[in-house]
C-alpha cells in the first residue's frame, strides 16, 4: 500500500457505502452528501494537514496557513456547487507559542468570515512533533443544483477555472526563497499567494451549479491530470485534454524559466490549484460563457472533452499519452 | 498558553460563536447543536488521537485502536442524548504498514455499525512523524430530547453511570506490562478493556435523554474533575461531590494496591471513563432509578449536588476541597 489512492479504496471497502434514507452519496466525491430537509442536503468534507508535508513554517505565516487552513475545504464545498455553513476544527500541536496560534485562529476565523460561515467546534489536543490541522466543513446545497463528480457523459466539454499550475509555481519559489526576497517576492507574488493563501471559489462554484448547464464538478487539489481520472473513474468515462488550450499565466511561464523547471509538470501535476474541474454539454458552451460574465467575471476555459472508454489523455500535436493519476499524491512526494 | 483549557479560550474569543438561525449551540458542549428540520437537531463532534499521547502502538492492537478512535466521538453524541448518524475518519501516518491499517479500519468500521451508523468520506495523508487520527461524527437528536451541559441548576442531583476510574486503571495497568502476562491479563481484563476499548453509552444515553429527568448531561472524558467543572462553568453553578460515594469497582482498588498507585486519582483525574455525568432534580430519583432499571439495566449512581456559586468541591469525612480542572490535561501529561 504506496499509495492515498490504495488506502482510500481499502476504507470504501470497509465502509461499504451503504446508501440510505440519510446517506445521500458517502466516499468518492469532494463532500458527502445527506439529507437535510425537503430542499436542501447537506455536504459533508475534511481535510489534514500535515506540517513538513503539506505545509512548511519556514516560509508559511501562521496568519496564511490559518487561511488556507480553511480555504482548502470551503474549496471543497465550492466544488459541489454548496455553500458553507459551520466549521470544526481539530489541531495537534507539539509546542505552543502564543502568538504563532493566536495569528493562526484570526487568520482561520477570518477566512471563515469571508464566506459567511464560522467556527461552532473543534479538539485541540498536545501533539508529539509536528503540527496537524484537521478542518471539517458543513454545507448545504439546493437538492436541484449539487453537481456531484460523478454525472459526466461522453461527448462532454471539460471545462476549469482561473490558471493551472499557479499553487505549484508557488511553493517552488518559496522552496527557493523567492517569497522574502523584497522585489522578487513582489514580482512573483500572484503565484506565492496561490500557494500561501488560494481562493475558494464559493461564489463561482454557486453560479455554475445554479447555471443548470454543469454535468459534473470537483475542484483541482491533487493537479489536474489525477482529479480529472478521479472525475472520470467516478462517471465511468475517458477524458482527453489537449496540451494548447491549458490556461497559463505568463508569470507561471517566466517562473519555470528562472526555476528551470517545465512548466506543463506544474499544469497537470501541481497539487493545491483549487480551481474548478466541471464538464457540460457541448451545446450549453455559448450560454454558460454570457451567463459567468455576466454573473462573475471568472475565466473558464474548456481544455478537452469526455470520452467512451477510460482514463485521461494529453493531446498536443499529432501525440496523445495517457496522464491519469499523475498528480500530487502525498503519500509518494513530500514538501520536502 | 499552558493548557488546552486556554487554547479553547482563545477559539472561543476569535470564534465569536454567532448563533444564528443554523446554530443553535457553538463551542461549549459536547458536540455543536445545529438545526436541521422542525423535529431534529445536527449534532457534530470531532476528536483527536496522538500517537504517544492518547495511545501507544506498544500496547493498542491496531482493531481495537480502531473501535476506540469511533467510541470517543460516539460518547460525544451519547452525551447529547443523540444518535449517531455519519462519520468522517482523517488519518496520517508516517510508515503505512497494509495488515496494521486493514485491522484499524476493521475495528473503526465494526464500532461504527454496532452503532448503527458509517463511514461516509475522509482524509488519507502521509503523516510526518506520529499517527494521527482526527474522527467527526454526525448525530442527531429530537429538539425536545437533548441534553446540554449548561442547563443545570442549583439543588440538582449530580449523576454518574458506571464506575469511574477504569480506563485510567487499564492505562496504567499496560504502561507496566500488565496487559500482556497471561493469566494476569485476565484478571484485570474489565480495567484493561476499558482503556483499549471502551462503550460508547449511546443507548443510555437516549434512555437518560429520552426521560425527561436529566436537566443537563455530558460524557466524561477529561475525569470527573475536570468535566464537572465544565459542567458547572457552562451552567453557571458550583458543585459538591461526596467521596464516599463515587462508584468503585472493587478490581479497581486491588489495581491500586497492586500499582502503589493512589485510586482517588483515577477516580477523579483518570481521563477516558466515557461514562455519562448528568443532573436531575431531587424529587424525580426514584422515578429516574425505576425506570433505568426497567429500560437500561444500567448501574446509576448519585454523587453529590449542584450548588449556587462556582467551583467543584470534594467532601470526605468533615473535609472539604475543592478539586476544579484536576483531572487530565492533555497539555500537561502525556502517556508517556
Amino acid at each position: 500500500m504506496t499509495s492515498e489512492r490504495e488506502c482510500i479504496n481499502l476504507i470504501r471497502q470497509y465502509a461499504g457505502n451503504r446508501e440510505n434514507d440519510f446517506l445521500v452519496k458517502g466516499i468518492g466525491d469532494d463532500c458527502a452528501v445527506l439529507q437535510k430537509d425537503e430542499a436542501a442536503y447537506l455536504l459533508l468534507t475534511t481535510d489534514t494537514l500535515v506540517e513538513g508535508i503539506h505545509f512548511d513554517l519556514a516560509w508559511h505565516p501562521p496568519y496564511l496557513l490559518g487561511r488556507k487552513s480553511a480555504s482548502v475545504n470551503l474549496s471543497d464545498i465550492a466544488a459541489m456547487g454548496g455553500l458553507p455553513r459551520a466549521c470544526l476544527l481539530s489541531i495537534a500541536f507539539p509546542g505552543v507559542v502564543p502568538a504563532w496560534f493566536e495569528e493562526f485562529i484570526a487568520g482561520f476565523t477570518e477566512a471563515l468570515k469571508e464566506a459567511d460561515t464560522q467556527l461552532v467546534g473543534g479538539d485541540t489536543v498536545k501533539g508529539h512533533n509536528d503540527i496537524v490541522i484537521t478542518v471539517t466543513l458543513i454545507g448545504e446545497a439546493d437538492k436541484k443544483n449539487v453537481c456531484f463528480r460523478s454525472t459526466s457523459q461522453p461527448g462532454d466539454l471539460v471545462w476549469v477555472t482561473g490558471f493551472l499550475g499557479n499553487g505549484a509555481a508557488g511553493l517552488e519559489l518559496c522552496r527557493n526563497g523567492l517569497h522574502a526576497a523584497g522585489a522578487s517576492a513582489e514580482k512573483w507574488q500572484p503565484l506565492i499567494k496561490a500557494h500561501l493563501d488560494p481562493e475558494p471559489l464559493i461564489g463561482l462554484g454557486a453560479v455554475l451549479a445554479a447555471s443548470g448547464f454543469v454535468r459534473a464538478m470537483m475542484d483541482i487539489s491533487d493537479g489536474l491530470a489525477t482529479d480529472l481520472a478521479h472525475l472520470c473513474k467516478e462517471s465511468g468515462v475517458g477524458a482527453e485534454v489537449q496540451q494548447d488550450k491549458l490556461p497559463v499565466l505568463p508569470l507561471l511561464e517566466q517562473a519555470a524559466a528562472e526555476l528551470d523547471a517545465d512548466p506543463l509538470d506544474w499544469l497537470l501535476k501541481g497539487g493545491e490549484d483549487y480551481q474548478l474541474l466541471f464538464t457540460t454539454r457541448p451545446s450549453d458552451e455559448q450560454q454558460l460563457r454570457n451567463l459567468v460574465a455576466e454573473q462573475s467575471g471568472a475565466k473558464i476555459t474548456v481544455i478537452g472533452h469526455i470520452t467512451d472508454g477510460s482514463g485521461v489523455y494529453l493531446s498536443s500535436g499529432g501525440t496523445r499519452r495517457e496522464i491519469s493519476y499523475q498528480g500530487y499524491d502525498h503519500f509518494q512526494k513530500t514538501n520536502q
